[in-house]
């Protein structure tokens, strides 16, 4: 016996989500059957209203609303700083701080062999073209993974030509972890990187 | 810094899923901004066509799309055995087995203190109104768990009126486990349920 048509096609739907197989997909679809009309309507009509309102900032790269972000349309950010991040959600992250005042370009994504993506797949023009005599530092900021310290080592060699202040974010051990938990990478890292007290 | 509204709202519905918290549907969010168009109508129209489409069976309480199930429509089954499950995934279980060809009925739940569900909540009447004197048997095929338990023996209770053959599904060793795994309770029941072979 099967399903009927319309609950096989929302638990495929389901299955596009990352992290979601078939007994997940399933047991969403008979979540779905005990919500209310209002709650399902609410739903589907978030999918179609975030696919038609949210756009990528034509400047940076983040997600927003407008076709200019709310921080690149800050006048009190300071322009002549930018932090390069892999995604949004760093973006998210360094922003939380509240101590970096510049402002970013992303990415979306990081060279990776495995993937077959490049840097032609990259956020990387429209940042060569933000670029000009004014900038003070770019800071990279992509992930401390392979892809990303590939990524990170590929902007620094394209963006040396143009004299420009190029920095990385510092590697080390996490405040509050133990050194005989941290991976041996890390520790050979933040003993190289050791600074005089 | 905040996400868009109309990101933060999708969000909020993916937290209305089983199993998703912020960071899951954040992450869901996220992959919704990478899917297409197609996509993301398709997903849209499935929540909506889903909720219009899916009905509970008026006979039996499986889930259908039309009024009445393909099970309880089929007359080459057996509708004088009734076996009476918890909810539809346990109609697609049995029907897994090929086996039975008696029709079901699916209570919607079991009686439960914790969540404070009576006999009331579930779909009982429409039981008592199918069986007459023509109904063989009825197999109580609810869980044994604590609450699947206590449905089936007040099910026996009231059913026990009627004249009727009732019947509830073994308990014992699930077939490729060993006795050294096997909790206590289901140890005890496959040794008070033994067999002579």
């Amino acid at each position: 016996m099967e399903y009927p048509k319309t609950f096989e096609e929302l638990m495929e739907c389901f299955k596009m989500l990352p992290g979601i197989g078939a007994k997940g997909a399933e047991r969403m679809a008979y979540h779905v059957l005990s919500m209310n009309d209002d709650q399902v309507n609410r739903f589907s009509h978030a999918l179609t209203d975030f696919k038609k309102k949210i756009h990528y900032c034509k400047v940076c790269g983040h997600i927003c609303e407008d076709e200019v972000c709310e921080i690149c349309k800050d006048e009190e950010r300071d322009h002549h700083t930018i932090c390069i991040v892999e995604s949004p959600k760093d973006v998210f992250a360094m922003e939380k701080l509240k101590e970096f005042h510049g402002v970013y370009h992303v990415l979306g994504g990081t060279i990776s062999i495995m993937d077959g993506k490049t840097m032609d797949d990259l956020n990387i023009q429209s940042l060569l073209d933000r670029l000009d005599e004014n900038t003070k530092e770019v800071i990279i900021a992509t992930n401390p993974t392979r892809e990303g310290e590939t990524t990170a080592l590929f902007l620094a060699k394209l963006l040396n030509k143009k004299n420009i202040t190029i920095s990385r974010i510092a590697n080390g051990l996490p405040i509050g972890s133990s050194l005989d938990y941290a991976d041996e990478l890390t520790l050979l890292r933040s003993l190289e990187d050791r600074k005089k007290i």
